[in-house]
């Protein structure tokens, strides 16, 4: 069986994107960040609830504490705020959550243990126009990172990012996740609670509208 | 005056790369990291050493101990053993000394600190050529990390990539940094020892060569 790494924060997107990687037959090495945000421990948790559903065995959870170091966004940084989520978004303007080059940090971790496991693919769950806006999420920033891998390996390992749910919408995702059996009730989402979800931040008001037009009740509490 | 971030490891090579930057103009931030690698603290001691040379305000010194914990090379575990320099190189076998994507983790952390603190240029003391051959050295992988940039960040940052002595043999790196007054007597290059050189090791032999081929003397220690 292949292997595939997959990117899991714990959150709906990466958990749909893990039940692609399983469709397609891949055998899936989960691998997870902590770098400081507001609720990294029930993400870590989430990590390990979705790893233990799939009965994944490969699994490397690293601490980078170096964003919350560098600085520059709310996920980061306890003196700035987390916005609400808000409909539409305000054209160009980036939320105060984005985490500058954060795929890319990710993404480069994962590329140097998928050349020690011999792993092909690296999954991601980036979503592009019904997100955040985020610049580092986009088909072509991940096109742009295939090129680079092109170029970076030794002879003989090939390595590629698959992106599957990047142009669904959130609704999309939601219903795609149930159709495979996605553990939806083992994901978090929100940016900054730990309990119950707020319900209000960003990532809280984009997974509560996608469970909404999909027409599915959302399985996690809300305050 | 324009910042500039420049990986400096404490070799050699990376400090004629800060002397570049410095007579270009830039006001240089210097970043470094410790990775679990055998002379890990030797290292530091040469950043913060050729740190001090330029007077260097911005700093950014991160551990990132998962290098080691993905392993895969001889200078995170130690069970495998650091090989000896050989002229010429066997065409297509990498080095024991490979730490897969190590460049590419890098340049990623230094592209989210260089978007915090507005740096428009990340210079990387890599050589192609003459070195140990290991595949994100190249100018072609240089030139792809660029492009992924032009994808990567929020409108209105830009970020570049520069390579200065990327063609340059080691004898001309030695030759370049005695001419812009770089501080070689503070740099380190060996890969396994941390008191005196061990003029064996792969790094040690380039280095010597080089110094050898320029007629200089080195500046340090060795065994």
């Amino acid at each position: 069986m292949k292997k595939a790494i997959i990117l899991v924060s714990g959150g709906m997107d990466s958990c749909v994107t893990a039940a692609c990687a399983v469709k397609q037959g891949y055998e899936p090495a989960f691998f997870h960040v902590n770098y400081g945000q507001l609720t990294q421990n029930r993400e870590l948790k989430a990590f390990c609830d979705i790893a233990d559903y799939y009965g994944v065995k490969d699994r490397l959870i690293v601490d980078i504490e170096y964003l919350k170091k560098i600085g520059g966004s709310s996920l980061t940084d306890r003196s700035i705020k987390v916005e609400e989520g808000t409909e539409p978004k305000k054209s160009g303007a980036l939320p105060s959550t984005y985490v500058p080059f954060r795929n890319g940090n990710l993404i480069s971790i994962a590329a140097s243990w998928a050349e020690v496991i011999n792993a092909g693919r690296i999954f991601v769950g980036a979503v592009d126009e019904d997100s955040s806006g985020y610049p580092d999420c986009t088909a072509e920033f991940f096109k742009k990172f295939n090129e680079l891998f092109g170029a970076a390996f030794s002879s003989g390992f090939e390595l590629k990012i698959e992106t599957p749910i990047i142009n669904l919408s959130k609704a999309e995702i939601v219903r795609l996740g149930t159709e495979l059996n996605a553990p939806l009730h083992l994901t978090w989402s929100c940016y900054q609670s730990e309990d119950k979800a707020c319900g209000v931040c960003e990532s809280c008001f984009l997974r509560l509208r996608g469970f909404k037009n999909a027409g599915i009740k959302d399985p996690i509490e809300y305050k």
